[in-house]
């Protein structure tokens, strides 16, 4: 045995271990008995304290001064491995514990603000979270920018200043595209109601058009839809909602973009470093092609409209090009979740600029209100009517999540970089969507890029399938177009 | 911080995933899909690994010998430590290693072994897993017999020759009753077909009526009944068959028994050793006084067949009387799992003396079958069929189960003191029970037995409750007066 095929083996069990942890987390939203709250936690507590201390075991650190990777794969596995002790060994064990403590008492205050619509009740305890993030991120960085270095967390190798440089170039063309919008006429808004009992069966038919595995996987309902797991056992949730069919239908065609990214990852690498996606970034980058780019295009929404009426009847939308419209409207609103194509990017730009100044002590906890609501103003054109549509809308700051946000529009512009070269990998492309055929399209993400899982870099995961530099260019020329054909702009 | 509650705090996450391992054993049976099998196996492997070392580790040692108990309960804390430490200390690792291995490739050969009818096939692997837990036995038993030693796992405290004593007196006493039953004529069977659904329904009115808390629990179907966890978080399953609804509700109340031990332990001992039931024994004699001397009574099923044409309309059972017996019909069989209280028992004796003898060498493996047949026919008065009835019946001893299944009946004759001790508690029980009102047994149990989980020894903790040293003589009492009334002897 080598120290590479020692590091492996202890590596091989901690990765079951972190299956095991994320299977905990889908049992809790999904079959967990509403008692067993508080007693869960303590299950989570102690097997997050086994991961823990394999992270920091010193073995690790031995094996990897030894170890000599013999081919690509290996000196993939060994930088995985490598930055998770690195950045383990780098923050000391009483801060790690205090940011733990103190992110779950803030995670409550936080619900109990947003109920309130109190934002002073909220703003003392995100002062704290924010301190010990900055102290956090202080023991990272190093040299380093604190935002950097928590960037790395969810995408590694990437910079805040490449990410303000792709979005500062993409937010006036969002803002511009939405300022036209509004002027324009409408498609035609859904109506009525729609049996949920349908929506789950079509939802499921949804799910195995888009390839992904019920062998592998299972569909339960949950608050929040969400994708768990990683090779054979990679589990979804969806919600279902009577008055809006489209929430259940593309949320689930979401989850299952990420889920088929884990499900069609090598089998060489299960139970690997490589064997669960890349980073956040390149994970939405798949549930955002699968959702939008794939599913609200023309072609498919022309299929799906088919499905609906023979589920639902006669819903009141006369026919495909009209439903297009309705799939794809742009409606005013407050929320992140909510927001369609257009104006998403828009919610997560304006946080990504503020969290990045708050880590850089350039904006203050006290003025984090004033500027959510000023920026909002601006980019949407209309005011924050209450701050639970505004500052205490999102979960993520309350637990510590800095550098989180900007992987959701991350992913899109690689959405649009993967989308622009699948046609014209695959010109056809169209032809098969209309018939419910998605498969042209998930093959080639899988052969090109998901059945790589970590074995590059995200940034190269992103260019070696889409044959380019990243950037926000594509995904902008995409909704130009479309956003321009709906809205006759 | 003194050395007890240093072990305390380790011992509380040791607890906890334990739990964990428990709730992955749960999802396989119940939500698990069917492609993540061999993944699964790693998951498990990985976390009963971090189990293994945690029972071994050197600390518990030292706390072990530096901790002064203060109270019974300490005291009680220290025993079930120190038990399972002693007891992972004792076997080699390596012997722990080749049996984990070798049991897991002997279950397949014996699950295919029944499916051919081939006793040859799963003779030579047999062999070797009595050899390897012969070799285990001897390294846990020192100067004491190695089923004693054995038997240790499953229930603390007790000898062979005591379970042989009490079981060679109860013997003949069923032998003799089954002879008589066979004779007399036979109560009317179930007929007809009963819908799933409906069964379903209710069994959970079923589980609710016998206390099990849904708040802290929940019940799904599994191939093969089961209770599961412990303290805030104890799940259940039930099957349904069309035509054979008891399955499904004495199935549940079964279950329930075991699981209402569980959900009733004083909190005080939650994620403590002595959160769960004390041992095997005293579990089976919950699940079994809920299932037998309650749910299948003369009061109980009253309201029972009422409860059931509620459900299923004229099922051609004209009256209450009537399906007492029909609830409690003794049929010819040779599956243990499905046989009725007079002759389970019979089924059980047959294997504690076969399996006592082989660990003593005084039987060996070749000579199994011929045994087990010519035990049979001398207890059942007919023979063994196919060995699929017979030898290959079980799945126990091919993983190495050797002393678990004397714990089922030593679970009934606890369950007759028990229920000896609560009729007297309880005079007017049958009026409660006749209005599907179990509150005043449940509770007996609850106070004087399930709430003190691990606190007393098992035999201590059914003296304490039933007042009387064990014996099988009110078990013994309860069957003939019951089946000579059913059967009119």
């Amino acid at each position: 045995m080598t120290a590479f095929d020692d590091l492996m083996t202890f590596q091989r069990d901690t990765e079951a271990l972190r299956l095991i942890s994320w299977r905990l987390g889908w049992d809790q939203e999904t079959m967990m008995p509403k008692g067993a709250a508080e007693q869960r936690g303590e299950e989570m507590a102690a097997i997050e304290g086994v991961l823990h201390a394999r992270r920091l075991d010193p073995r690790v650190g031995d094996w990897l001064e030894q170890a000599e990777p013999q081919d690509e794969v290996q000196t993939s596995h060994l930088r995985h491995i490598r930055r998770d002790f690195d950045r383990a060994s780098k923050v000391p064990a009483d801060l790690a514990a205090t940011i733990a403590r103190i992110t779950s008492t803030a995670q409550g205050k936080w619900a109990q603000a947003r109920s309130d619509e109190d934002v002073a009740a909220f703003l003392p305890v995100l002062q704290e979270v924010v301190d010990l993030k900055r102290q956090e991120g202080a023991a990272l960085a190093g040299n380093d920018a604190i935002y950097d270095a928590m960037l790395q967390d969810y995408e590694p190798g990437t910079t805040g200043a490449q990410l303000a440089a792709m979005f500062d170039a993409l937010r006036p063309e969002l803002s511009d595209l939405r300022a036209a919008i509004r002027e324009a006429e409408a498609p035609a808004k859904l109506k009525g109601t729609f049996d949920e009992t349908k929506q789950l069966v079509l939802s499921e038919v949804l799910a195995l058009t888009f390839g992904y595995s019920l062998h592998n996987g299972r569909i339960d309902k949950a608050v929040h839809p969400f994708s768990s797991g990683s090779g054979h056992d990679v589990r979804i949730t969806t919600r279902t909602n009577p008055q809006d069919p489209f929430n259940c239908f593309y949320s689930t065609i979401h989850e299952v973009g990420h889920a088929c990214y884990e499900q069609s990852i090598d089998d060489a690498y299960l139970l690997t470093p490589l064997g669960r996606g890349v980073s956040m970034g390149v994970h939405e980058s798949q549930s955002r092609i699968y959702e939008n780019q794939l599913g609200r295009s023309r072609a498919f929404t022309g299929w799906l409209y088919g499905q609906m009426r023979d589920a639902f009847g006669d819903f009141g939308i006369p026919d495909e090009e009209v439903f297009y419209g309705t799939v794809n409207r742009v409606n005013e609103g407050f929320i992140r979740t909510e927001a369609d194509e257009v104006q998403y990017n828009l919610h997560v730009l304006l946080r990504f600029d503020l969290e990045r100044a708050l880590m850089a002590g350039d904006l203050q906890v006290d003025d984090l209100e004033s500027a959510w609501n000023d920026r909002f103003e601006a980019d949407f054109g209309y005011p924050i009517d209450k701050p639970s549509n505004g500052i205490l809308q999102d979960v993520h700051w309350s637990v510590g999540l800095f550098g989180y946000f900007p992987t959701y529009s991350l992913g899109n512009v690689y959405a649009g970089c993967l989308h622009a070269a699948l046609r014209k990998a695959v010109p056809d492309l169209d032809t098969h969507l209309a018939q419910g055929d998605t498969k042209p399209a998930t093959t080639w993400l899988r052969e090109n890029l998901q059945q790589h899982g970590g074995l590059y870099e995200p940034r190269e995961t992103i260019q070696r399938a889409s044959g380019m530099e990243p950037s926000e260019a594509p995904l902008v020329a995409y909704l130009k177009d479309k956003f321009s054909g709906i809205y006759r702009l």
